[in-house]
């Protein structure tokens, strides 16, 4: 499946730590370069994600602010 | 101002085209890694964001979804 | 590619307008029950989006409110 | 009162599971169609939300992507 | 209807501006206090947005961050 | 850093209380104008949020909905 969203970006998992509902992930793009994601225990569960598997961090345009 | 967004993420813009209303920002993160991001034209003129520009990509951390 | 996110929805796309930058698409889910999304252009060019196209609405948990 | 929401969809609570601060509730759009939701527990208590309540699953169009 | 969402915010409409398919939208909650809205030009056309209309702004809190 | 948010309102925090994931916080804008907040735990303590600090509430024009 191919995504609209414009940001698919490939990375390694470093920590997933669930929580009651929502569970945290960090995803390593690139050397120092690290995405946090806030996702629900149930996706943790069904993608069975773990620390080393290779995944995508997914984000809508409209989700990226810009700072300067 | 520090953020509770999790993710504030530097790079450099590549791109910057306006629309009506909605305008599209491309900011490199890291070599071959690139954040599309969607905001407003005014946000653009307030910023006056230019390609060059050092930026961050700012992403609060329930807008990241996990694809595996 | 699986999905963190909780809903991703099969359908049939019934219509697609794109605007300066952002694009309407409306994807049938049931007869009668109709999902309308905004997305970039780029994305409808990328996915080559057109009426009659299979595809899945995809939405975060988190983006769900609830009206009683 | 009306929303400017593009996605105002009827349906009946099938599950609601609090959690320590975030709550998910299962809203069924259609036979086999579910719509899953995490909102606030204060939200399901002033909504005073339980199975079987006939709700709306309540959506902006840009929260709405496209797979394909 | 009553909102899972935590801010229903009352104001009144001091602007409204259509683009190709993307509207922007200020509504004033207090004497100085504005906030800026973009939203589906249909939502404009459904909802008969004008200036001075009473309405509310409508914000999941998941979707406010914090700077300090 | 500026933002290319639209909504850069400010306030006092009134409460913080922390989930096992997720805090949320109050933040008041006017007297009798309060701004609802769902943030990480981890940016409650990176910011060292408390009762009466002087914060702003960071919003999106695109998350804020409309309602008439």
């Amino acid at each position: 499946m191919k995504l609209s969203a414009r940001n698919v970006l490939p990375g390694k998992v470093i920590s997933v730590s669930k929580g009651a509902t929502t569970a945290h992930v960090r995803v390593e793009l690139a050397p120092g370069l690290t995405v946090f994601s806030a996702i629900t225990n149930e996706a943790v569960d069904e993608l069975a994600l773990a620390v080393g598997d290779t995944v995508s961090a997914v984000i809508k345009s409209s989700d990226v602010m810009i700072g300067k």
